[in-house]
């Protein structure tokens, strides 16, 4: 039986773009970590190492750096649809583009009370993220934009319990009916259009994400994420579909005891391996079509 | 539009599990990082808060654990195996099990030339990995092994070029007849079936991967990887598909002309980022289908 | 000659400690990263591996946790005060107790624009850090503080020169009159007594740090980090001591040029490595004694 | 009271040095990480922002790359020799240079048996490391060099207990009379003179290490270090002292009674944080002054 060549791609990984703007004495900062990937025709790189359809990495890279001169660096859903199509339109043999951009946060730093004009500390742990995909593989040609948030560590003190689960013979878990929950939480929502205010979509879903894990209150992290992600397609119509993943981040009790000491929930300890990981998708039902949009680089491996 | 609950898993992440056998005085090691990832009826601990039908992580862990007493670590397939079986057959909830097993490698001590019975020292970067699905999602139940390894770190000082590349408004790159090719290779491949000698199918594949970088004149790192991917399949009749992801670690030529020195090919600067991504997937016509194979957790986000 | 047994110590490093307040409905959380060193009589654990006098780590772990519902956790500086007393005190083979204690940041997630009373979010990249020093070794028992800040990154993107260096065979480096200057600074002061509103005293050192790194022209990373040293000195007369490491996180302007294009200062790439770094020390004349405050575990290594 | 300048240093950390020797069809290569660190003149840097005395960190980056080209690179221990010297003998404003080297290993693939001429796989988990000092700010121009392995990770399953130790009111801990003892190592030696086939010596002192940490019985991991340490001390005379820093890289016997099942040493829960942190000296009395050999970079923050 034949042996043939299946799915490929490739780009360039991890280009630390960071814009500043300085047309008025107040700057801005964008500071970015850009990763393109390309499909095509590039079956005879693979089979005969012909690079004639091949544009190197290192031209992404450029691009990327240039692009954010050329067409700016605003919101970075736009930047990456921008990228996304060039590849497509301006390079014959690329069918299918995807860009993936993380971008870091900074604040002002304060002198006497007001924010600096070019001066700048790095804010939160979070993360936002953005990851556009455009083909050409299909009739018509299309954008799926899927933004996101990462890394966003948040802790309840109360208002979380885990009882009434299932037991084997391999349990030995006690109920807990007043437990610490917290996650360092990913989310990434797709959008069904790429017409969208996309500054103020961010900053609307990342609320919705922290009061509902905020305000709800627990009965296990399963009913949390989906507290959550379905908060946001009922609050934003332009939203299809949203994907959570969450460590839980188990903090627990300490056993004071030995020393003559009560712990009603006061003194925990914050352990690292192992963690429990939930992960759930809420969809809109009869929503468009994902296409190649969660086809992630990731799934090579 | 009604928004419904989709894709769905939770389980227990990177649970540390070493097991020794000391049976005799020459002891054995197994270092494990397991994690389990269970599907099935869990709309109502999305839904409603309802754990009656969730296993606790915990017990999930504890599992693990047990099964390492039980049932033994022989290879890390047969182990994972063990493991998928169980949660699919014995917890009423489940349908789909994976779980997934990275393997940390230990070396005998030498003592006066020969080995030693109970002391390691850990052996290479490199880590072996499974990936294990079993489902009664179909009419017939049925279990998928993907075997793996990951940061197998090799680097060839020639033997590689990269010229006759596409070029556009973006291109600087200059072409480079001789230059060195280093990566990090994650390999992943699926075996057609669960009957294996694992451990044997496991150094064969290692083996084909390393001789096959090493000889074959690189004109890409496509080229590269697709040479590596068909021969693993073109050796082993029992692999189904192998997938291949290498980050082109950058050795850039420093150059050494201010000084007044020739670099004709010895010193390097080894980059960081970015780095260039490249991904492919060599199938045999006709396989066995892939099932859920490869719905890798990392798909959520 | 003699091989003898010098400078040793040991302890428990890294224990998490979580401490939650509850008294009322509004929650207040420390979250700790906390680090045991002792010293003193324990030649026979080396010498002969008795361990009669060796408290065990997992005890001073247990300390810890214990510590932090007997005595509370406060400012990390009175929490590791409390802990190095104890272990001289209390335990008679140690005469040298250090305990350093990291400290990450949480803010309250707003809900309708209030402060929730029970949910946190991770806030900023930044660490608060205490390393404290209690020693009967000395005709006095003493202790010594230093507290400190690392991970506080910072970058200004004009306001930064670097001209005027000396040069020699190997220097290609062009002149700099106005660049990014970035870092992720690390700072640790010394305090002459213990007597210290040590929350208070901590938030004017952060803000003088970060003033000064806005405000002053730098003409160099060295000028920019004496000033901010020196500058903490002049303010406050309880501090004796102030140490600054900071890496010079390098922003490369990138050549536009080949695609036509210019780049005033706009579009920079954020490198990784390698990286300047800068260290110096602001003391104040005739301060009291810095003892063994800064005698790092990390010397052994 | 002034505020006054004390100690200072800069330098470039971390520059990624490749060197391949390519003369015969067999290569060889170098892989390196260099950092420098440079004391001397430098108040006018600090104090009023003027760079005359200041070679760029760029141009110490250079020279590590020259100097691979124009001296070679040999054992890393006499490449750092080569640095330091060039710093203090050839920059009229450095009166002391630091040289970090660490180097990773590399072996080669074998293809058909046999070794590949210029293929490699990265070997090994350890590090190799150098700390060369030179310096003139004594009557006597000299040079202190300090020789390691770091992450080298060692464990045995059998022949370590932990009995007989103190116990106080905080104390809970079993007595282990047969535990799994694990560690990844940190060896820092400094060597009596500069005279020395330092590739041999670091073999011998590598092999001393891991042979004592596998047949001493140990009764703590104190023991363990001191027997590991003194023993490199008593082989090589032109060792004066030698430095052990070793995590208690915890594995804690898994409870799996509740199972019904047995665990006699044989599965392990390998924990990560906290650990116990244990370090010592070994010194041969009389032995030349350690000068500023051990005044390490991290010494400032």
């Amino acid at each position: 039986m034949a042996i043939v060549l299946q799915d490929n791609q490739y780009g360039k990984a991890e280009t630390r773009v960071v814009r500043i703007y300085r047309d008025t004495e107040r700057h801005e900062i964008r500071d970015l970590n850009v990763s393109t990937a390309l499909r095509g025709d590039f079956a005879a790189a693979h089979l005969a190492g012909d690079q004639a359809s091949v544009l190197p990495t290192d031209s992404q890279k450029n691009t990327c750096f240039a692009y954010a001169k050329e067409r700016g660096v605003g919101a970075i859903e736009e930047y990456a649809l921008a990228l996304s199509h060039h590849f497509v339109d301006d390079i014959a043999s690329v069918s299918r583009a995807r860009v993936d951009v993380d971008e870091y946060r900074w604040e002002r730093v304060a002198v006497a009370g007001a924010e600096h004009a070019h001066t700048f500390v790095r804010a939160g742990h979070e993360v936002r993220t953005a990851a556009v995909t455009t083909s050409t593989e299909r009739p018509v040609k299309a954008s799926w934009v899927i933004s996101g948030i990462k890394d966003l560590v948040v802790l309840k003190s109360t208002g979380s319990q885990f009882t009434g689960f299932l037991t084997d013979r391999y349990t030995t878990l006690a109920q807990a009916t007043d437990r610490i929950l917290a996650t360092s939480l990913t989310a990434r929502w797709r959008y069904a259009g790429t017409d969208v205010a996309w500054d103020e979509a961010f900053g609307q879903v990342r609320q919705i994400l922290l009061e509902r894990f905020a305000v709800v209150h627990s009965r296990a992290l399963q009913q949390t994420l989906w507290e959550m992600g379905s908060a946001v397609l009922a609050a934003r119509d332009d939203i299809a579909e949203i994907r959570l993943s969450a460590p839980n981040k188990h903090h627990f009790l300490v056993d004071l005891s030995p020393f003559g000491l009560e712990n009603p929930g006061e003194v925990f300890h914050a352990d690292d391996r192992p963690y429990g990981l939930i992960q759930c998708a809420a969809v809109r039902e009869g929503a468009a079509d994902a296409g190649p949009a969660w086809e992630l680089p990731a799934a090579f491996a």
